[in-house]
């Protein structure tokens, strides 16, 4: 079967509002289940022509080990964003991902940037999770909708970004500033670092400006999807007060 | 062993860190791990004197599925605090879990409150998910450190709330107001439905107001933890501002 293979019920929903007919195929296990069956209805009112019953067991194989709740898709690729036509967006707002390394942290950043701003999120090929389907269900399906790029370098891309004018702020809980001191309403990027080990030399290299979320500084305890959601927050806020 | 088990790196690190030698025991299983035996320093360091070394198989029979990593600890019971004694705290800040049944969310919304603002956790015996070793290792161990606070019915609670001149705010994508349009520098509680359901029907009329987080109202899509961190961020900004 060609395509992405998505997993799970609240995947597979937005996926099936995301893409409609464009949607591969969707495959729920035998059974009785009035949840799944309510999906099924959804993928056809969709558009969605292809629907097969199978094995528990081959839903079990395909999606080795990632929860799937008796139903998989098969989506179109995501597309992802160029990061120079991103760098031209007047209101540009993305959060940078510097070597998260793990699939569930990653989809619950994606989460958040779709659910605060529909912000973009970038990260570089090399350092951190690529796009797995744990990623895609750690997102609660919100993948689908996200505005993704994926940059060979990311300190070469950070470098651009600051030489094209945007703001590129390093999340930092040491920082001297406050996120909310400074002014963020042209194109900015927010970066964050990985849990552990925060985010690596050359990165901070090419920053403009590093800031810290809150006043208390305990965003070392924060979850990074925590974290990436009150920057955005904290920017989008700004914009609307200056707007009013 | 009379106590409350804890488990993985994180989780018994913070236990060490908040209870010291009044931690009964901690466990690593067989083996060479510097990791672990960081860890064992660690306690030493802090006064823990039962030390031991366990089979890899008694660890997983005593944690039952939950990650453990090698290690565990019992640390003592948890101190809950006093509802009525909470209303009279003028700064008070806290977050109210109307039916989150998941312990993963439950402890992630512990690890914001703690990281945000060292806001209190309160929750209704009856409706949501009792405190377990699974909340305790989705908090990544913030509820060593963090304020809670269990009541038996929380529509009793919050209408005492609202009598004692406390703001009691449910968050709401559909609310008419933005949570940051409410003047909350008085004592505060933020109420949170579950993820699937919202707030209960008695909870709700017991509410003082109802506010919603973002601009785009699109905080149904935000996991429980995300929303509770965003709100009290909010709360937290207010506060600092109206104070310089």
């Amino acid at each position: 079967m060609p395509g992405r293979l998505v997993a799970g019920l609240q995947p597979v929903r937005e996926a099936i509002l995301a893409h409609g007919r464009a949607l591969h195929r969707v495959s729920i296990e035998h059974g009785d289940s009035p949840r799944l069956e309510a999906v099924l209805r959804f993928a056809t009112d969709h558009g969605v022509t292809e629907i097969t019953r199978e094995p528990r067991a081959l839903l079990d194989a395909l999606t080795e080990g990632t929860v799937h709740q008796g139903i998989v898709a098969w989506a179109p690729e995501l597309e992802l964003l160029d990061f120079a036509q991103l760098l031209t967006e007047p209101a540009l707002l993305g959060i940078v991902l510097d070597g998260i390394s793990d699939p569930q942290n990653f989809g619950a950043v994606v989460r958040s940037a779709v659910g605060i701003a529909g912000a973009a999120v970038i990260w570089g090929e090399h350092a951190s999770a690529p796009l797995s389907l744990a990623t895609f269900r750690a997102s609660a399906g919100a993948v689908e909708h996200a505005r993704l790029c994926r940059v060979p370098s990311l300190t070469a891309a950070l470098t651009d970004a600051v030489a094209a004018g945007v703001k590129v702020v390093g999340l930092d809980p040491q920082a001297d500033q406050a996120l909310r001191e400074l002014e963020l309403s042209g194109p900015t990027l927010l970066v964050l670092g990985s849990e552990g080990e925060g985010m690596s030399r050359s990165v901070r290299r090419a920053l403009g400006a590093t800031a810290r979320l809150a006043q208390s500084g305990r965003i070392g305890s924060l979850n990074a999807s925590v974290a990436a959601a009150i920057a955005l927050y904290e920017v989008t806020n700004q914009r609307v007060r200056s707007m009013t």
